[in-house]
């Protein structure tokens, strides 16, 4: 499994994502899940992966040799984030019918799902959500931030946090919490913790961070958070014990 | 969905539900998923269910009768929890398998997963974990607590909390918060909640509370912490400026 999360703020994008791949309990594997391409000055853009690995890798590779042969399009040639989000969305659902229906694939599943964002001069910011389908959706403007893979452990924290004019510094710490109560939760999801702020038109992708799991700044990170929540929950309104009473029979 | 979970401490249990049931987004509605049985000073037992609605009413109703008619087995009558717990799992099955295969369930799924605790003289509290196959698994040592239903969005605030020795009152909140923030994040879970603690050898259960969506209290205590999660995330170590760097090509 995977977990990956990307907000659209009104100061720029943030990207996380995790690094553990597994094809069954015994091959458990560490692949940075964050693709970045980009001109400075020009577009930058970022992909995060969950699904199939082979897919995921096989769609990069195009993307590279896309823009290596300067073919029409290639990803560092588009005009507009939705024609960049549309060729990464078509090299995706190519890839995957190379290796569906094929004889030997029972049980097999091709499939990928990605957030892709980025900027390019002249235009906002974007962030997609480009599912297996190859259609894609923008972030909601109540919640802006998008998820894929093992969604639902880290979602309440952002869920409560991230607004559109919360502060990258903000959104991003806040997303490596949700990362960090992921990685606790569910032993599919591990380091090395890829991050990544871009900063509304910056047009540079300069920002970006490594968290392996020994770090010492992770680590004082999950602990400083921990602590903090072992303290909110000794503070919590107690318990009204005067309303406490016999539970009631249900039939 | 659903979402219930119970706690086995040194102290005792304490077990906490919603209420919201669906059949499809047009067919939302309330009702309890706790059901509680005991003879004050013998026995006390508590079934918490997620899944099939008319499952769960057949089978808390087929429990009273038991006892009704005082049958053998009855839950009031049995002398050990595994007893109990294998009797509320016979009826589980049968239920079940009442309304399997008739030919108008196409797309239609009668199983339930139950949790269910309590004491009885003589022997200590246990808890099990009841599968729709009416296997049974106790908590783990290391984490002893239960969840069914939606079970991932409040996992990780009892991860970092719940162990043997942590008082009845503080698991009970970070209980409340974990249903919070499932409440939060997901729509097929809401309020009343419905929650209890036992505790061991008191052979009663006279410490429950049913706390309404507009309930005072429970919006003073998700109020205290979404406050104190904001101020969590607002002092959490900045991030290490001097370490950020370009990010890198991934071939």
């Amino acid at each position: 499994m995977t977990y990956c999360l990307a907000a659209k703020l009104d100061a720029g994008l943030v990207f996380v994502s995790d690094s553990r791949t597994n094809a069954g309990p015994d091959q458990v594997n560490a692949y940075g899940k964050m693709y970045t391409w980009g001109i400075p000055g020009q577009c930058q853009f970022v992909l995060l992966s969950a699904g199939n690995l082979a897919t995921t890798q096989q769609v990069a590779a195009r993307v590279y040799r896309d823009i290596e042969n300067a073919a029409v399009p290639n990803l560092l040639g588009t005009a507009h984030m939705e024609d960049a989000a549309n060729h990464i969305g078509t090299l995706m659902r190519e890839e995957q019918l190379r290796h569906c229906g094929a004889p030997l694939n029972q049980g097999f599943n091709p499939e990928v799902t990605f957030i892709f964002g980025g900027q390019i001069a002249g235009r906002g910011p974007e962030l997609y959500l480009i599912y297996p389908q190859r259609n894609f959706i923008l972030p909601p403007d109540s919640a802006p931030f998008l998820q894929i893979g093992e969604i639902k452990y880290g979602k309440p924290i952002l869920d409560r946090v991230i607004r559109a004019d919360t502060p990258l510094e903000e959104v991003l710490l806040c997303s490596l919490v949700s990362m960090d109560s992921t990685i606790r939760s569910n032993a599919t999801v591990g380091p090395p913790v890829d991050a990544v702020m871009y900063y509304r038109d910056s047009l540079i992708l300069d920002r970006y961070i490594s968290l392996a799991g020994d770090d010492p700044y992770w680590d004082a990170l999950r602990r400083c958070w921990n602590e903090r929540l072992l303290a909110a929950v000794r503070v919590l309104p107690p318990i009204e014990y005067e309303r406490l009473g016999p539970a009631p029979e249900r039939h």
